[in-house]
């Protein structure tokens, strides 16, 4: 029998502490592969960005006696359009981004290399996973990637996946006994409160520091950001049609389209 | 009366010539003042980038004799948390993102740097618009411009708009006699199909290039891309709440969330 691939990711570079500690727990289990394509460095932030202008070198590496893997100077969307489409033959049978260092729910997945490397995966049809932890510095990841080696144990033996499957995974940073269980939810309105501070260089020049603050959003024990709050893990399927069905009507009349159209 | 305000970005770079001559177009109707915030040079397919990790830079200056505008060391997003954050006191009234160089249809709006900065007014609750041009290179923006001027006047003239709201639209590269029309449409399936080039460099080292080509989509003459490929204006309301709401049921029994919450 052949055996099922997972492809591993992340956005905090092939180094962090996330994806080592994830693959030391999906190793042990021994019933796939596990192929490695991750930044060569941070790539926090850089949304679904993409390098199209530059050469994308990309480095065979044996990553602190733990691992080798495919470190590449690009970003999160690079590193899974390169595995998928360049560096291997065949398609991974599912892709895992993270575990990463901070949560990503409500309005912040779309910052997230996190989720993009996932989103990236399931425009390739790949089922795909992001995994985050809520702790923006690193902490003990040892739950959060025994939890994950669960999920892709399940998903991988039941059998056919739906299209496009993409899951966001949030994890409390907790102990497990003080983790209360798992919550399918939806993506809540959570946005970082942008903050800038203004500074002048040594010539008089301006330029601004970004520095966001959490915000606080609506809670309802069925969205992800109040879910993860109450020490919840939090899976959220996500799809990327962004077309606002509700509203098409409504701008067929608002947008005058007989006068447009005279 | 306090004049209606719109602030203008680009992914393309403050001196592209899509800005410009938008810009143009709405400056001789008068009936609204024009802030401009764009990349200091092009930004493309950078998606949702932010940049969090290196000051931002911001200058203002004169373009070309046509503008005066802050030029920004950073991506389009940035761009728009700046102007509404930082440098100026109050929120505009409409955003437009563009003139893009290159259509924004299908799944490819998700590396858009254009529609990025669009998604970041609606964040901020300022209703916008990215608007791109059907031709990679660049081409008259003249019609595109002053269409865009016209939607502009509609919006801005029609009492409330609705929260959040954010039209991607797309525009003929060809003339207005050859324009059909106006659709309003949903985003298609459409994506690159990714091709790598793979190249060593002097010292034996890989990298790649990235090359993607257009594929083919579904055609239905309610999407984005068939309606623009039969030469009709396209407006996709979009919107950013990702939930698949379709499969939270498949997904709670899938996962097994009894088995997963002992």
């Amino acid at each position: 029998m052949v055996k099922k691939i997972i492809l591993l990711t992340n956005d905090d570079g092939i180094e962090a502490k996330g994806i080592k500690t994830l693959y030391n727990a999906l190793v042990r289990n021994g019933n796939w592969d596990i192929w490695i394509v991750a930044p060569d460095r941070e790539r926090s932030a850089v949304g679904h960005a993409i390098t199209v202008f530059d050469p994308i070198s990309v480095k065979k590496e044996f990553i602190d006696g733990i691992f080798c893997g495919y470190a590449v100077d690009g970003t999160p969307a690079d590193c899974v359009k390169l595995a998928i489409a360049a560096i291997f033959e065949r398609k991974p049978d599912l892709l895992i981004s993270g575990i990463n260092r901070g949560a990503n729910v409500g309005k912040n997945i779309i910052y997230s290399g996190t989720v993009s490397a996932a989103t990236e995966g399931t425009i390739y049809n790949v089922p795909s996973i992001a995994v985050s932890m809520n702790n923006l510095k690193d902490t003990d990841y040892t739950f959060a990637a025994e939890f994950t080696k669960n999920i892709a144990n399940l998903l991988l033996n039941s059998g056919s996946l739906p299209e496009r499957m993409l899951l966001n995974i949030n994890i409390p940073d907790a102990s497990a006994d003080k983790i209360k269980g798992v919550k399918v939810t939806y993506q809540s309105g959570m946005a970082f409160k942008d903050v800038f501070i203004k500074r002048e260089d040594p010539r008089g020049r301006e330029y601004y520091w970004m520095n966001g603050e959490l915000a606080e959003a609506e809670e309802d024990e069925n969205n992800d950001y109040t879910a993860l709050k109450n020490n919840y893990i939090s899976i959220t399927p996500i799809q990327h049609d962004m077309t606002d069905y509700k509203r098409l009507d409504y701008f067929k009349v608002k947008l005058n389209l007989f006068k447009l159209n005279e």
